[in-house]
């Protein structure tokens, strides 16, 4: 057992707080006021192999693990939030793509997913399954020449920005087992984009509905075979999990340094914030809440690189216990801001509403405590 | 002992509640997105004598209570919290004027305040004391025909749409007996405002720093006596905390609400959100909370009716309570909501922005906890 | 509205709280220790009329409302948490035989039960059915002369030490309709008890289980009419609930003043406790919660008086509340008192054992969400 | 960085679990209702290599680090809370005797210490400083043949049955600096015990005060250099808080597994509670904050290991978050039982009232959080 990174994580974290502190912190409060998408930004994080962390180096990626990327993922979510979760999800899309794509749609696509010259969204989420993927209603019908989509997904981020979608739609039967998955051109024939969606946060990347009329896409387009679609979207979802774990725990990390900082500058009765107990103890409490989350997210990222047969019940509570965390010390640094927390000069109102939504996404909180509950339920738990 | 509302209680309520249904509510999302300070709305209020509620009737106010108003604010917070809590702030500073006023003042002022043709804003906090008012800097230095006004005032709601200002000054001493309160037109030469601050929430009201450039007012601005300021700002601020407490429960029932017919229609799995027991226990939590924090409100607006020697105590815990509860009720609504409580098509996501300043303004809740911890350590606290 | 005790509240409070401090407090350390039930302390408690505080005037009781009962028990569990709680169900009891009673079975025990002479208990749950009230097994089987009742009741509170035992039994089908009530002697031939529960607390109350062998009543004994025994049940436990949730606030009251008093005597780094600015904010918080839970079993108790349709959600949300916050102060309390706080020189960790089941009994808290989550999702929930 | 126990590991905790369950669990209530202290079972966990598990090898002990002891301790606190904490205490003491003793004091107590079949208790709080160590009145007056010490000392863990006392006192000024550590034969002349402390729990040893009269020891008694007392202590602390933790975990792992296993055997409205949601959300997030609770504990204890600046900032960080954890769920898996939570036939009352204590004990959590606030506020946080 042992804590520490090592040197290449020490490395590859350095290099990832620099880009942080460089290309996005200086522009995050700026992307999320004026709702922009910064692609030339995430093209930049793709220089320095960013956009394929985990894509196997074969494939062009940096073929690192789990547990890697989540230690570079939280040194850019300290940057942006929004940034590094769109980050986040590329890298996803772009693995299923070079883990399960057929050679023709690898080639097509992955030489520019992993350096950020094209984007992937990740199509899974419909309008009336939210946390039930395995209701979806999207149909992939077979023709002669490939299969023929319809349907809609909703809260696609990105959508409309992006180049490439990895779309999930029905080949088969209801239930999980007649679920496929698809890549398509973001610009094909009959994919319809909706409205970008107002949001509390998240603004640096656009989230649209995305209508599927007749899309036509070819044999080569399948990921695996039929019907492995909706194993492949849980195998995505422990991934994007820890992901998104990962940014809030950046972000609260962020938030925090903001506060210690603060409440050394800010004097109040004559005295710095930080000379007052009760503040001490609530910063105190967010550093400790903070360290646990980040362990949580470690441990889940590991057990996910070793194949752990309890490794989606990991990633659900490092979901569930970092994400809640996040919200919460994003919230407290706030509340120690007074006034100033509430207004856009600062960045911690910002940080309150980018990370709220990461307890929603990916399944929301409650989902994750059904998944944790069941497997507590069916046996001994104690192999946790 | 007696919980029930009487008759003229029901009726107001009533009353206020249609307001907020058909001029608050329908707009609300509106004004938020736009930025809007609807000052027509705010005169329909005053049309049924919400903008001087408890300004004695003799001054052409209702001359209500303070209990009777708290009932009454909460169902004009269902329909729009920002609104409702610039009326909260206007009746307040109204309410000041027309109890130490000169005739000189009450004259040109109150018959337009009591009906919202003129609207008030109250300047307190400078921008180094927040929470620390008896540290102000603001001076008022006497002259032959009265006063004239230095200083800068920070987070002034309705700086610039106002026509009245109700200001704290220095004309004195250090400390708490040297401050005075003056009632300055909001257009007075030297008054300069600045940007409108872009804040979280509370959109629906311009919020200013308004600088003091040698303003010059006549003696008859002067509230009471030279040195009594800080006294009505403290009583000023304990009306004050139990509206903003208000504010917090009726957007927090607004919420509730919202979050109980959406169980009931949206289906997952197959089944209504209502049917599913984890939700249920959430909703029934909130509620709890909920009802346990509208007690404490009417509590200490009671409290404060009677004149009871604790009553700046229970306004604290009012305070620090009902805020509290009213974010976290407003929060656990919107993750009920999943992803559409994050878009601004649904109420839920201004909701959590807006009450979310209710646990800063008014003394932060942390100050909450001074008071109530010094009172409680100053005696027996069992009268309590 | 009004939330002041009126003078007769105000004076039975009196009475109460000088009864507890004389005769309870000086020994509720010690019967706790001893496991010892003090009858004589009841049967003083009855001189004064708490052995049937809402029983009717005319059958001897005190004829006061629930409100006023719970102003009385709560200054009297200030003085003994067990001995109260022993106290409630004894008055709940009384009041069953006082209000269904048939004339022979109220002379037989109203006139000893209401001064204490006699002690009643309370027999609704069965082994297998904690919660699950409606599917308990105990039968009354109809015969000439009354019935005869076969069947076991579990953790009832003062059992081989009272004279007269409520017993709910099923006379017709399964489910709530089949249940009637019984009054049946203590000594009754066939009455045999188990042996006395080791318990976390509540030790100065015997509790064990009861088994009805043959136990023959007479007709006189049955409460009501046959079948209607759940619905006094349902009703017994709304008083029940109010009672259990006032005895936790007296004792949170206790733990709250003897914490304050700790905290001006004890110092800490050359400083009284009471100076250090996160122990004020902790109390604070506990003054806080206590006061918001005070209210909630005061507003519960008028619901009850008032019979409002909804006085069953109320007396869940009083009991969830109240037991909850009850346990919290008296575990901050014993938490202030540091290492003082856990032996039982000090009476804080007795506090924390006494209360802790209150979380459990009349229905645990997790059927008050059950309860009052049906009731918000089965229609418009702001009647509440 | 690697989360999975190794091979040794494995091994030390699968002979730790054996132990407890054959020779802890078995008697683990007996021992609490009796208030027996099990030298026996401490003597055969010597044989083991448990009395001396970070003692190094060439003094007789194991020589394994911290983390390994705690994986070691974890699994014995599954059998015996009590019993595993005075282990605990002893190693502690035995390490420092180990450390920091002169060879004549290692070459009388070691041999036995390291085996069991002599057990030692430290001697540090005071009757008048609790959590402020540096306060301590115990003096220390050098003679000619060594010194001779007068003071008391209170909350003794073993007082009474061990042969060993590790005693803080002073030798010098006021101050941390004037400290001094002994080791003082628990049978030499002066030593007087109190009575043994009626506690909450933490039963199976007993807790006595220590006076001091005039107990003359040896020269060779000093442990290291005059004044290094308080920094012995201070290092003592950092292990012993990582230990308490253990305990609280370890714990809090054998409450979760009985509450999982009641589910599936109690049945309720005719299903096992282990069908309800919110009974299986409630698992779940016992379930999440244990596992974070326990990463949090191991990462502090290979802070030590590695002699990490922060280390100390860790281990309090550890013991409040593990403590804290370890109660609550503790506390849970008790609601979960229902009244059968709440009576000595069932173990998880006592698993509440044992491990309540370690919020208190070796610096109350209030105390961890002044160290990690005076950690966070004095430099930048990020290193953590």
């Amino acid at each position: 057992m042992n804590f520490e990174l090592n040197e290449d994580q020490t490395a590859f974290a350095a290099t990832a707080r620099q880009f942080a502190d460089q290309e996005l912190a200086p522009f995050a409060a700026k992307w999320d006021r004026e709702h922009y998408f910064p692609i030339e930004a995430i093209q930049k994080a793709g220089e320095l192999g960013f956009c394929g962390l985990y894509t196997p180096e074969d494939e062009g990626g940096l073929g690192l693990s789990r547990l890697d990327s989540s230690i570079i993922f939280e040194q850019l979510s300290m940057g942006c939030t929004t940034t590094t979760a769109m980050l986040t999800i590329h890298n996803m899309a772009t693995w299923m793509i070079a883990t399960w794509g057929t050679a023709q749609v690898k080639e097509m696509w992955i030489p520019t997913l992993v350096t950020g010259e094209t984007i992937a969204s990740y199509c899974l989420t419909e309008p009336g399954s939210g946390s039930d993927a395995a209701s979806m209603r999207t149909s992939a019908k077979k023709t002669e020449s490939g299969y023929v989509l319809n349907g809609a997904k909703v809260f696609i981020s990105g959508a409309g920005a992006t180049q490439v979608l990895v779309v999930m739609a029905r080949t088969g039967e209801a239930g999980a087992g007649g679920v496929s998955a698809f890549v398509v051109a973001a610009d094909a024939k009959g994919v319809e984009y909706g409205k970008a969606e107002e949001k509390m946060g998240w603004n640096a990347q656009p989230t649209r509905m995305i209508t599927f009329v007749n899309v036509e896409v070819t044999a080569s387009a399948l990921l695996g075979n039929e019907g492995e679609g909706f194993k492949f979207a849980m195998q995505g979802l422990d991934g994007g999990r820890v992901n998104i774990a990962t940014c809030s725990i950046g972000t609260a990390q962020q938030a925090l340094n903001t506060a210690q900082a603060y409440m050394q500058e800010r004097t109040q009765f004559g005295k710095p914030l930080a000379s007052f107990q009760a503040l001490q103890f609530k910063l105190a409490d967010m550093a400790t809440e903070l360290v646990a989350a980040r362990q949580m997210v470690r441990l889940a990222a590991s057990k996910l690189d070793n194949n752990h047969p309890d490794k989606s019940t990991y990633c659900a509570m490092a979901k569930r216990f970092a994400t809640d965390v996040g919200f919460d010390v994003c919230n407290q640094a706030l509340q120690i801001h007074g006034g100033y927390g509430y207004i856009k000069e600062y960045p911690l109102e910002r940080h309150v509403r980018d990370v709220r939504v990461h307890q929603i996404l990916e399944g929301t909180n409650e989902i994750m405590r059904v998944i944790i509950g069941r497997r507590l339920i069916s046996s001994n738990i104690e192999v946790l």
